[in-house]
């Protein structure tokens, strides 16, 4: 089976799994997305669904016996072990260590899964087939609920000693007396940088000063909400998002002088809207760079298509 | 002559460069030393210097004809291109791009020469010789007048996209009203936790306040006279170590994020205070960590002798 002419790629998401059977080119030639959040704690019936779910895709496509491999991006997923280990929204994953590679693997009659967490396949994803295509240094930043990252250097994905490497989301973005995040710490980029973190920062604004804004009506702000704000040139929404690519820019300061990466790849809910965060963000970065990179380090956008990045991403892991 | 038995290992720093012929076993047969300051501008002379005595040091190791590469770690040192560019301590380097490995390898009769920044040759000696034996995932941060870095992932030092990556001093330790930095920058880790980084700690500290210290008498303070004064017990130099040992902690948690290593090395002159460093570096990274990795990442001292270390991790290179 190793040796089929297509993949399979999974994306495992707190809510939906989305599965779709994909060619070399990056064409999806079929896909099924099934529910993950319908199974409780029980591990073995979700997967089970979703073997039978990942059958129906492959006859559906008619690609019974060519796969070559099946890749699954998923929170908390280790490249190394094949688990999904303690990912506060699957609750079927949420408090142990699932080996989902194995047992997918298995019902799945030994066609090969591969595993990591979500970041690292949109990475694959954008290398294989994206705005990524004959990078070899790269950082993938995936601006959703939280800010996620794949780090790709010399083309290789990095894992690092026990494959969870890449929580650049939880680097500090502010040092003392910095917002709580979810992760229990403070301070951290993804409390200030994802669509929350956005939201969190309206919400302040708006309670710390009279200023008219579009959003003063708006009950539960979401970064939708703030996007479609700054459309109207709603000052404060504006801020908001020159606040939050600031932030963001100088983080990425930082993670260059790590690796030296020719650019920062940009994907997620919130990469819609760069007409608001890619000039606040470029400008923060190369204030922050060292001057052997300033004006140097790129920062794109991705160019998947939206629907079809995450299982392109995961796809990406099986060739 | 690429399949000699041994390498030359040189190291150039500002005033000396240090010269070694290196067995396999990572022993030194034979080593020298000459000036690097008294060439003024001219590369070509310096260089034509040094082969004389890399050929002088070969020549008493007995060695001729039996060298497999030269290796040399230099501020600055680019892998890729070889050269030694805008490397401020270096007259004859400060303000141009000079094609050093080049350039010696012609003067030693072709005999490849690799070239890479001093951190980078560090991590390469304790890797092939030293505490990070075995290890594939580690960060090297060596402490002396500055706060340098080389990056080992997956068993490979990390170049980036230009040869430039791991400048892990210059990544910021403090977001705003930081110190300013050599860099043109302000808040850099550097401007912290090198010698002259903590020294000024000691200044600033002394300055604010009337707290008897040993160190009030000492007109021009190295991070030497703090070292002997904590071991005299000055409450003032103890503190010190321990602000300083928490700066470096606190952004090692944000070092680890990136590339999930087992182990940060320290190297150099500051790494000597381990009795002082080494608590609060360690409880500061735990407490900056994400959960799944408090606990699990070590921080070791290098264990090569100090006179040989530069010049094995340089030599390192050349195998």
């Amino acid at each position: 089976m190793a040796t089929g002419n297509y993949v399979v790629g999974i994306d495992v998401g707190g809510q939906t799994t989305k599965i779709g059977v994909v060619d070399a080119r990056g064409d999806v030639l079929a896909q099924k997305v099934i529910r993950s959040d319908i199974y409780g704690i029980d591990a073995a019936a979700y997967i089970e669904a979703l073997a039978a779910a990942v059958k129906a895709t492959i006859a559906e496509a008619g690609k019974e016996g060519d796969i070559r491999g099946i890749g699954v991006g998923a929170p908390n997923g280790n490249y190394y072990q094949g688990v999904i280990a303690y990912a506060p929204n699957l609750a079927w994953a949420a408090s142990e260590s699932v080996p989902f590679a194995k047992m997918l693997s298995e019902a799945m009659d030994g066609i090969p899964v591969t595993l990591t967490n979500d970041a690292n396949a949109a990475a694959m994803g954008e290398m294989t087939y994206g705005v990524a295509r004959g990078m070899k240094d790269f950082i993938m930043i995936t601006l959703g609920t939280g800010v996620g990252s794949g780090i790709v250097i010399n083309g290789q994905v990095v894992y690092g000693h026990d494959g969870f490497a890449g929580e650049l989301g939880h680097t500090l973005a502010v040092r003392n007396n910095g917002r709580s995040c979810n992760c229990g710490r403070q301070g951290c980029l993804e409390a200030y940088c994802s669509a929350i973190g956005m939201a969190r920062t309206a919400r302040e604004w708006l309670e710390a000063t009279n200023e008219p804004s579009l959003l003063r009506n708006i009950e539960k702000i979401t970064s939708k909400d703030i996007y479609d704000a700054a459309k109207e040139g709603d000052a404060l929404a504006l801020r908001v998002f020159e606040y939050t690519g600031k932030m963001l820019g100088r983080s990425f300061a930082d993670f260059v002088a790590f690796s030296a990466p020719e650019a920062i790849v940009l994907f997620g809910g919130l990469a819609r809207a760069k007409e608001f965060l890619y000039e606040p963000m470029m400008t923060s970065m190369n204030e922050n760079l060292l001057k052997i990179w300033q004006g140097k380090v790129q920062i794109v956008f991705s160019s998947l298509k939206e629907s079809d990045a995450a299982i392109l991403g995961a796809s990406a892991l099986a060739w």
